[in-house]
């Protein structure tokens, strides 16, 4: 691997400056893929390799990340489990035929991720090979909490009431769907490692929706199996949007890596993970708006907090679709130019 | 008053059982308003003192809360200061016309609270008669950052990325209309406090969305401003949803009391405020879809977790409008049968 800061920053080892990547790098901010979503629809995108590959791969050519996250959707999982996902033009994902019962789950299916998936691992293939080694490439799904959210829920919601509705009221239910996807994000990441992405990230977007002792149970219990099963054949880094709360737990399992959003301080987040393990983050997306010295400068000082080493720089959640390409850019390079003091 | 309870536990005095009130019990859950909604739209019921009268006292009369809080609307602010606002079907809070430049933030007024929230001053004044002094009044305000993110993204949001945006580009137009914001608020708190209300709360839906070092410049120093002009005339008590972070300086002001979401624990709520102020939450609303034991079950050990002095039960946010009556009246139950052990 040419650049393996990124590789280096999850084994913890010391480096002249953080790697940095960002969250929704691929399919959201640069021109030209807005220009190729004119042309094809989103799961078109997410099922061509050549589509996928080309997307991937815009962000290490045209900004100069430290690594490259295939472009793909956490819904794939439900979609091959049988639970069907569109995008809706003005409401986003949706489902017309969500879970509400057991009887729904029961119908759900542990897909053979190669015969439904196989488009991923062909994306994952033909990225490798354009991206010669560069830079590594990053896989990801959604954590079985937030997949069960979309599944339960049918759409996006700011309180995904109804998919806590489901869990509470009919709780063997939840944990029956819970774990067949779970069975099924095990099976999806082991073929991308097996197709050649050099890490897995495991995006908890909605866990910081439930309390800390409902996060253990509906949440993070899911998210250690799948640890469990990975953490010996590729790294994983796990990022729970909002979950500050269980960061001590997250902390003492196998993962190479924990995300956090920027409502905690650098300082909170390496008390609360007691200093050793690796961090990701948090540069909250909206401050990518601020006049490009004022980007420098608190890319910067996040860095001087986190501390260069065990630290791989990263906003605290997806990158906006509409900032300028010239932020973002002066975010990366302020990294890349960081200098310890 | 009859039932001073909500009041003792403000100034922390010693108490036989805590207190217990849901954020919005007034106009959500309960038949008897949702056949008023059938026939008033939303701004006639605020606006109409005999409505809004009717609907704060119906949790009083029907679910036995400790505390009524007054049915209104945190956008009744903007709308006094010429920002308007309607509910728009389907999408909630709608503005045809949000602030997008500073230009725009000059345009806006500081009213007489009197002359264009004058309604509010009636219905406070009519609720107190028809309580009689059964239970305490609370009157409301949303913070300067929460009405400021609705003034700019002109709608609800998951990121609120406009009203960010315009922060981070153009902070000065940004702080004057939180100034501005802060200043009609502070004149309306005072004159709900002169028409009867017992108590205050500041609702910072939001808050939880910026970072801690922008939390303190985009919100907290303004509702600091609210506390500091209100604290002597009437008690005051802050719910910043998300703002976990900043529990540590909000314990340090002169608010009564704090309120806090369900993904704190009642240990941290208590060890980040240091011990000394009164607690206000935290039940998860969805969690009132639970079956009743478990209801009852969960809302005890809330208390037996808080303790039963320095805290108001509460749930973590608004009571969700499809939870069954009898969900509610088992928490409320729970919490009125509280014993120590």
């Amino acid at each position: 691997m040419k650049n393996d800061l990124f590789l280096r920053a999850l084994k913890g080892e010391t480096v002249e400056r953080p790697p940095v990547w960002m969250m929704r790098q691929a399919g959201r901010f640069l021109p030209d893929f807005r220009a190729l979503k004119e042309k094809y629809d989103f799961f078109t995108r997410c099922q061509t390799p050549e589509l996928a590959t080309e997307i991937t791969i815009m962000p290490v050519n045209q900004v100069g990340v430290d690594a490259a996250i295939l472009f793909s959707d956490i819904l794939v999982i439900p979609q091959a489990m049988g639970i069907p996902f569109e995008m809706k033009p003005g409401i986003g994902p949706w489902s017309e035929s969500p879970i509400t019962s057991s009887n729904d789950v029961q119908k759900v299916i542990v897909p053979d991720v190669n015969e439904s998936l196989g488009y991923v691992m062909e994306a994952i293939k033909m990225t490798k090979n354009e991206l010669d080694d560069r830079v590594p490439l990053i896989g990801f799904a959604g954590s079985p909490w937030t997949i069960l959210c979309y599944s339960v829920q049918g759409q996006g919601s700011k309180t995904f009431d109804q998919a806590k509705r489901f869990c509470f009221e009919q709780p063997q239910a939840a944990h029956s769907l819970l774990q067949k996807i779970t069975d099924t994000t095990i099976a999806y990441l082991k073929e991308k490692a097996n197709s050649g992405a050099n890490a897995i990230q495991v995006f908890d977007s909605w866990g910081g929706m439930l309390s800390p002792e409902d996060y253990q149970e509906f949440s993070w219990q899911y998210i250690a199996q799948i640890i469990n099963a990975l953490h010996d054949i590729i790294p994983v880094i796990v990022f729970g949007k909002g979950c500050w709360f269980a960061l001590d737990k997250m902390a003492k399992s196998k993962a190479s890596a924990l995300g956090v959003d920027w409502t905690i301080t650098p300082e909170m987040a390496r008390a609360f993970t007691g200093g050793n393990i690796t961090l990701q983050g948090n540069f909250d997306p909206s401050r990518l708006f601020s006049p490009i010295p004022e980007i420098e400068r608190l890319a910067t000082e996040m860095v001087d907090r986190f501390g260069k080493d065990k630290f791989i720089a990263n906003l605290g959640h997806g990158i906006l679709p509409n900032v300028p390409v010239e932020n973002a850019q002066a975010f990366v390079n302020a990294i890349k130019n960081y200098k310890s003091n």
